[in-house]
C-alpha cells in the first residue's frame, strides 16, 4: 500500500533533523505571509509547506542561475521565479512537466527532476488525465506531481471535496506510484519526496490534503473567504499571528544540481544538401514534410518529433523510422501533445515539431494560446488542411486553422505549396524563434520550385507576371495550382494575370501584395482552402484596407461541408481554376 | 467484484433464448458484411456484436420515428442512422451522451436511456475523462458507455493494448459501475446490458474486448491491415465466409419505448417584461447576462444553464440561485461543458446556455467546431473578454474568441454593449437556431439604451450621426464607450464622427456599415478589444473590400500583454478614446 510505504522510516542520511524541520516550517510561514501580502487574501497559501520543502530541502538547483539546464524543474499554475513555463491557466502544467521529464530521461539522460504542483480544481481538466496516462506509459520516474487538495474551487466545494481516496484511486489507476500525505506536515512531505526519488519506472503522485487560509482562525477551509480580498487590518492581524509562530531566523540553501546535462546546440540548423526534387515530380506536402523532418533530424540530433496517433497520415512516421529514439508517440491526446512539446522545448533543450491533422489542433487551442503568450519556441505541423482532404469527411477538414494560428502573437505560419517549399519551411521553422505552424496538404501536388530556389519568411513568390497583367491572384498551398491553371486558361483568351504564392501567411508579404496590386490596376483575387473568416482573404483585405485604389475579391470555402473527391470539392466550394477565371472576368467587367 | 457480478445469471424474463441469441449473432454478421462492403476494410467491424445486441435486443425505440423523444439514445463516433449527435471526431461522444442522460434523468425524468460506444483509442482524449467524472458525480444511472477495446489505433498498437484491466481500473476509479466482457459473446453482452439497467446512482461502463477484422482469417487483430482497404476479391471472399456463418434469416424488432417524456415547447420564448434598467445605470454586461438568464428561466422552464467553476464571475450564479434544478455545474472542464450542452439541446429538449470566461472557451474549440458542423442549437456565453479584464492577467483575457466563433458556420455572435442590449442578446439567442455566442465584459459600463429599444440580429445601432460626419467609428462592447467619448471630445473641436454599435459581429450589418461609410466620405475606423486577426476590423475590411471608395483603419490589441487597470490597458493597447481621436485626425489629414 502506498500509504504504508509513505509512513516508512527514511534512511538516516535523508532524514531532516529537528532544526531543519523547524526552518522548513518557518520558511512556509514566510511564504504564507508573502502570499497574504501580495494578494490580500489567504487563498494561495495552502501549499506553503509543500513549496518550502521542495524549494529548500528537496529540489537541486542553482539559485543564482535559474535557467541552468541541470536544475530541477518546477511547474506551477502561477507565475513564480524559476518556473519554466508559467502556465497562465490551470490544467496544462502537468503536460509541460511531462515534456521536461521526458527530455530529462530520454534526451538529456540527466539527473534533473521535475516537480509539478497542481490544485485539486485543475484536476477536472481532461488534459491532466492525458498527461497522467502519458507519464506512466513512458515510465517518467523523474516526475513528481503534487495535488494540493484544498477542496475549494472558484465556485465553491469541488466534486471530490476532501475525498483524498478518490484522487489516490485515480492516480493509481493511471499507473502512478501514489502517496497520500498531510500537506501541512513538513516531515511527512520530506519523506514522500525522498521516497519518490527512489521509485523506478513510475512517476509519483503526492496527494496532499491542505487547507486554504491555513493557520488563520475562522478563515481556514471556509468557503466564503475563498479568493476574496480581506480588509488590510485583518490581513495585518493574520500576518502577526503567523509571524508569532516563526521560531528561527535561519534560512536553508537548496542543494546544488548534479551537472550531467549534455551541452546542446539548437541554433543555425542546416540541411546537409539541397532539396532532392525535380520540377514536375508529384508529391504531397505532408509527405515532403515527413521527409524534411528526417533530413533535419540528421542535421541536428536535438530535433524531436511528436505525433498524436496519426504518424502514417502526417508522414512523421518517416522520422520515426530513422530516429525512433527521438520520436514521441502521444496517442490521441492533442492537448497533451502540445504541452509536452512546450516542455521538451523549454530551456532550449530540443527543437520540437508536433504533428497531427490540422483539424485536430483545434483541441489544443488553449495550449497553443498559452504557448504563444509565453513566446514558446515550438513548431506545429497540421496536415490534411481544407476541403482538398476529400473523402475523409467534413470533421477532418481543417478550415479554421489559419484563423486560429493567426491570432497567436508572433506565430509564423507557413503554408508551403510544393515539396521544395515544404522542406524550406521545415528548415526555417527550426531556426525561427517563437511558435511556427506549418500547414500541409493531403493531396499530391506538383513540384514547382527548383532545388536552388531561396525562401524567406514573409517573402511571397510571384510565379507569373508580365507587363500586361490585369489582376493579381493570391493563393497558397493547393490553390496556387488552381491559380496557375486559371492563368494558363486565361492566357489563351489573352487575359494576363499575376499569380502569387504567399509561402508564409504570417507575416504577410504586404510589400509584394501592394506592388502587385498596383501593377494590376488595383485588382486582387485571393483564393484559399479555408473558411473566409480569419483566413488569407481577410488578412489581405486588412493589409490593403487603407489603400483606396485596391479592391479585393476573396474566394474561400463556405456552406455545408460534404465528402467527395478532392478536385470535385475544390470546385464545389468555389476555389477551383474555373471559379478563379469567372472571378477574374467579373472583376474586369466592373 | 464487477467481473463476478457480470457472470451472474439473468432472471428468466431477461434471458434471451437460444434462437434469439443466434439471430443476434446473425445480425452481427450482417452488420459486419455491411461494414466491409461500405469501407472495403475490416477495421470498423469489431463492434458488430455490440451493435447487434444494443439495436435489436436492449435498446427501446421506434424504428419508424428515430427522433422520438422517448427513444433510447445511441451516440457513436461515426455517422449512423438514429445517432443523435454524429460526433465527427472521437473523444466527444461521451460528453454529449452525458448531456442526454442528464436531461433524461433530471429535466425529462423519463425512462429513456443513453448508450455511447467508444473506441479504445479515443479514451486517450482527456475529454473522455472529463465526461467520466461528470457522469459519476451526477449519478447518471441511465447512461452506459461501451469501450470497444480492439487494441489498435491508427498508428498501431495503443498504450493499454489489450490490458482490459487498465480500462476497468480507470473506469472504477472514476466512479463507474464497470463490467468486463468478451465483445464477441452476444449472450454475455445481453447479460451486462441488462445488469446495467438495474444499477442505481451510477453510470455503467462495459469494457468489451474485441478484435478488428473478427472472423476473417489472417486479418483478425493484425496491425498491418488496420484501416487499409483490401482488394475487392479478398473482401468478397471474406464476405462469403461470414455469410456462411449466418444460420437464420429472422430479424428482431426493437422493443418499443416507454412514452413518458414530457411535451416541451422551446419556441417563441418571450421575457415577461422589458429590461428594467435606466439609461445611465452602471452595470457590467456579464452581470446583466446572469440577470437575463434568470428572467429567461422564468419565461420558459426548459431554459438551462451550465457553467465551468466560474459561476460567481460569469454571474450565472444568479440563475443558479433562482433555478438550481436547472443549473449544471460542470467544474473546470470546458470541453465537457460544451459537449454536455450539445447533448442537453439535442432533440430540442432544452434551451441550453453554457458560460465561462471567453478565454477558457479556446479549450473547447473542437467541440464548438463539431457542434457548428452539425448545426447544433446551443448558446455559449464568454465573459471577461479583452484587455478590459484588467488585473486578472493576460492568460485570462480573451482576445481570440471572436476569431474563433466567426469561423463557426452559421454561428451568431452577439457582443452587447450595455445591460439592455445584453438582455436582448440573451432573448434573441434563445430563439435563434444554430449556435449563438454572447461576449460579455467584466467592467461596469453605462446603460445607453432605453428599455423600449428594439434589437435584431444583424442590425447595428447608429449612436451618433449628423450630416457633417467625417468618419464612421465602429465599435462593440467596451469600445463603444471609447468611441462615444472620442465623439464628445472631437465635437468640441468641431469634428463630427458617426458612432456605430455593431451589436452582432456575425452576421455583420454590412448595409449600415457601407451606407455610413459613404456618408462619411468613405472613412471607417474600427476599434475592438480583441486581436486584429479574425476580429471586427478584418470582418469590416472584408465586407467593404470590393468598394474602392472605402478606407478602413483598424484599432485592435497587439503586443505583449500585461496586467493593469482596465482603463490603463485600453489606453496602453491603443483602443481608448485618445487613440480614436488620433486616428480620426490622421485619417482626415490624408
Amino acid at each position: 500500500m502506498a500509504d504504508a510505504e509513505a509512513s516508512a522510516e527514511l534512511p538516516r542520511e535523508a532524514r531532516p533533523d529537528r532544526g531543519t524541520l523547524q526552518v522548513l516550517r518557518d520558511m512556509a510561514s514566510r511564504l504564507r505571509i508573502h502570499s497574504i501580502r501580495a494578494t490580500c487574501s489567504t487563498s494561495s497559501g495552502s501549499s506553503a509547506e509543500i513549496m518550502s520543502v521542495l524549494f529548500f530541502y528537496i529540489m537541486r538547483y542553482k539559485q543564482s542561475d535559474p535557467e541552468n539546464p541541470d536544475n530541477d524543474r518546477f511547474v506551477l499554475a502561477k507565475r513564480l521565479s524559476f518556473v519554466d513555463v508559467a502556465t497562465g491557466w490551470v490544467g496544462q502544467g502537468l503536460g509541460v512537466a511531462c515534456g521536461m521529464a521526458y527530455t530529462g530521461k530520454y534526451f538529456d539522460r540527466a539527473s534533473y527532476r521535475v516537480f509539478c504542483l497542481m490544485s485539486d480544481g485543475e484536476s477536472s481538466e481532461g488534459s491532466v488525465w492525458e498527461a497522467m496516462a502519458f507519464a506512466s506509459y513512458y515510465g517518467l520516474d523523474n516526475l513528481v506531481a503534487i495535488f494540493d487538495v484544498n477542496r475549494l474551487g472558484h465556485g465553491g466545494a469541488l466534486p471530490a471535496e476532501h475525498c483524498i481516496d478518490i484522487y489516490q484511486r485515480r492516480c493509481e489507476a493511471f499507473g502512478w506510484n501514489t502517496y497520500v500525505v498531510d500537506g501541512r506536515d513538513v516531515e511527512a512531505l520530506c519523506r514522500v519526496f525522498w521516497q519518490a526519488s527512489q521509485v523506478k519506472h513510475k512517476p509519483t503522485a503526492v496527494v496532499a490534503k491542505t487547507f486554504k487560509g491555513r493557520g488563520t482562525p475562522s478563515i481556514e477551509d471556509a468557503e466564503s473567504w475563498h479568493g476574496k480580498p480581506m480588509p488590510r487590518e485583518r490581513a495585518d492581524a493574520i500576518i502577526k499571528l503567523i509571524e508569532s509562530q516563526i521560531e528561527t531566523s535561519r534560512s536553508l540553501d537548496p542543494q546544488l544540481p548534479i551537472e550531467d546535462s549534455p551541452e546542446v546546440n539548437i541554433t543555425d540548423v542546416r540541411m546537409s544538401f539541397p532539396p532532392d526534387y525535380r520540377v514536375g515530380d508529384k508529391i504531397a506536402t505532408r509527405r515532403a514534410c515527413g521527409l524534411a523532418l528526417a533530413k533535419l533530424g540528421y542535421a541536428n540530433d536535438r530535433v524531436i518529433v511528436l505525433d498524436g496517433d496519426t504518424k502514417y497520415s502526417t508522414f512523421s512516421e518517416i522520422f520515426n523510422k530513422e530516429y525512433p529514439e527521438r520520436f514521441i508517440e502521444c496517442f490521441m491526446a492533442e492537448q497533451n501533445m502540445v504541452s509536452v512539446a512546450l516542455g521538451c522545448a523549454s530551456r532550449g533543450r530540443t527543437i520540437a515539431f508536433a504533428s497531427t491533422f490540422a483539424a485536430f489542433l483545434t483541441r489544443a487551442f488553449d495550449q497553443i494560446r498559452i504557448g504563444g503568450l509565453f513566446e514558446s519556441n515550438i513548431n506545429i505541423i497540421g496536415s490534411h488542411c481544407g476541403v482538398s482532404v476529400g473523402e475523409n469527411g467534413a470533421s477532418q477538414m481543417a478550415l479554421e486553422d489559419i484563423a486560429m494560428f493567426r491570432t497567436i502573437p508572433k506565430c509564423t505560419i507557413f503554408y508551403p505549396t510544393d515539396a521544395v517549399s515544404t522542406e524550406h519551411a521545415v528548415s526555417l521553422a527550426a531556426n525561427t524563434k517563437g511558435m511556427c505552424f506549418i500547414r500541409t496538404t493531403r493531396a499530391e501536388t506538383m513540384v514547382i520550385y527548383t532545388p536552388q530556389e531561396r525562401f524567406e519568411i514573409g517573402q511571397a513568390k510571384v510565379l507569373r507576371h508580365c507587363v500586361s497583367d490585369k489582376v493579381t491572384v493570391i493563393g497558397a498551398g493547393i490553390t496556387v495550382y488552381e491559380a496557375l491553371a486559371a492563368a494558363d486558361e486565361l492566357l489563351k483568351q489573352d487575359i494576363f494575370i499575376r499569380v502569387i504564392d504567399l509561402f508564409t501567411i504570417k507575416p504577410l508579404d504586404v510589400t509584394t501584395i501592394i506592388s502587385s496590386a498596383r501593377a494590376t490596376e488595383g485588382r486582387i483575387i485571393t483564393v484559399e482552402d479555408h473558411y473566409p473568416q480569419g483566413g488569407i482573404g481577410e488578412a489581405v483585405c486588412a493589409a490593403v484596407s487603407m489603400d483606396p485604389d485596391i479592391q479585393v475579391h476573396s474566394l474561400a470555402v463556405s456552406g455545408v461541408l460534404q465528402s467527395g473527391k478532392s478536385e470535385e470539392l475544390l470546385d464545389m466550394y468555389g476555389i477551383s481554376a474555373r471559379h478563379i477565371i469567372v472571378a477574374v472576368k467579373c472583376m474586369l467587367l466592373n
